[in-house]
């Protein structure tokens, strides 16, 4: 991880303070492993990405929402993973938080990533409140893995919920950065979700656990949906690229909206696992 | 519970959106059962009483400070309550929220509660950071609890964390709500945390079950530190009698001071069980 890139100092800065030497040990070190090495980062990226393409943007408000968008993305991850909803193992390709820290300290990890996370963004009401609804309940995350647990479920809910939301969330704080309307951009990043979601739903069933970090077929052996079982392969190929044509539909005008365009297509092109793409006709 | 009353109606209101149709049932049921009916809500009554003695406050921003307040501690019930944690298994009278909901909705009626929490107080950037140093790390609620998973605990800072740190913030934010400046009010939030430790580790040995709402001796039961078994049930008396006399040495001044001094002292001897006032000296 590039210690110098704008976005992973910011993190370093916002678990700075958590992570000090009054910390309990463990929980400090907990913290960093859940957040670092990340991911792909797609989430907070988003969010600059937008705020660069708007013109004009505060980039330290944007910063700012993209390190609370991602600690809440790493807590959402240490949850999910807990025994009592997924058990995984391993994630990002090392053991996950509570098999390396135990339970307590996982559930405590996530408890204090959301909590850092609306500090980080203290200034912000208008994100606060953007990144509430993303997260809590009925539309958030929270609500998302929720549904999970009812006997019935909503899968165009839960999916906007559990996926969508946060993606809404990133090109709302982008264009809030830049001093712009938030509700133009909930449309695009909802669509952006989708499209993730589709995305990694292709690499959980046809992925190498190597290439993406935990292991595959787990919607399947946790009993969730998963759009290559409703659609197969092309079909849900096919569905990805709608989607993408969709997304640069809709996103709102701006000086940098091409480039913007083709880098959220590129991103989400870049989430499917190889062979699908050497695949696919 | 008296649905007129004003700080029942701010949390009634806090939990509309969040358990409204779109909410997963279940979800949306564990949240009110983790919420209502209360404890003593003994926190929140402590924001909105600092709030009127300091005069001239802002009572909705008190309202929503103390709405905050009390559903951050709910959610560090539910969390502390898990199995991995305590294993309670009765919380206010009733089963807790884990075995009446089972463990995941416990996790994320917690983890929502957190988030909807900062959404109360999204207009109020100093209550934002205040609460989130009570709730957070190094110095709040998670970090308390997080001393509870190392091998050796700085007991001190465990009791300040887990406790003291809500209290704190409970008097800074009713002192915020005032537009007085919130520092020199952490002292005897401190303190009154520090008696209402007291108090609570005499009704956790001494308690009669019924009473209080939850099993007794689960200090012992969980090999947690407890003041009683420390200093005995005399000593552990005298300190919290000394606590209450420092408490009303630092409050600062303010026009209710001498009114909002007798409510927490009432308050705090409330809180220690009966038998224990006719058995003291």
């Amino acid at each position: 991880m590039d210690a110098e890139n704008p976005l992973e100092k910011a993190l370093a800065r916002a678990l700075a303070l958590p992570c000090s030497s009054d910390c309990p040990p463990r929980l400090a070190e907990a913290l960093q492993y859940s957040v670092c090495p990340g991911g792909a980062r797609v989430r907070p990226k988003l969010v600059l990405a937008v705020a660069q393409a708007c013109g004009g943007a505060d980039m330290n408000a944007a910063l700012s929402g993209a390190s609370a968008i991602e600690m809440l993305h790493c807590a959402s991850l240490v949850h999910d993973d807990l025994p009592c909803f997924d058990a995984a193992a391993y994630r990002r390709g090392k053991p996950s938080v509570h098999v390396a820290f135990g339970e307590r300290l996982a559930v405590l990890a996530g408890d204090t990533l959301i909590v850092e996370a609306f500090n980080v963004v203290a200034a912000h009401p208008d994100m606060i409140r953007i990144i509430a609804q993303a997260v809590g309940a009925p539309h958030g995350i929270c609500a998302g893995q929720a549904w999970e647990c009812e006997d019935r479920m909503d899968l165009v809910r839960y999916q906007r919920a559990k996926t969508g939301a946060l993606f809404a969330a990133c090109t709302m704080l982008g264009a809030v950065a830049a001093g712009r309307d938030a509700a133009p951009w909930r449309q695009c990043g909802m669509l952006i979700g989708e499209a993730f979601q589709v995305a990694d739903d292709l690499r959980d069933v046809a992925g190498v656990s190597g290439e993406i970090g935990k292991p595959t077929g787990q919607d399947a052996a946790n009993g969730l949906p998963n759009m290559v079982s409703t659609l197969g392969f092309d079909g849900a190929m096919h569905h990805l690229e709608n989607l993408l044509a969709r997304v640069t539909q809709s996103t709102p005008d701006c000086p940098g909206r091409e480039a913007l365009n083709a880098q959220i297509v590129a991103v989400s092109r870049a989430l499917v696992p190889k062979q699908l793409h050497r695949g696919a006709a």
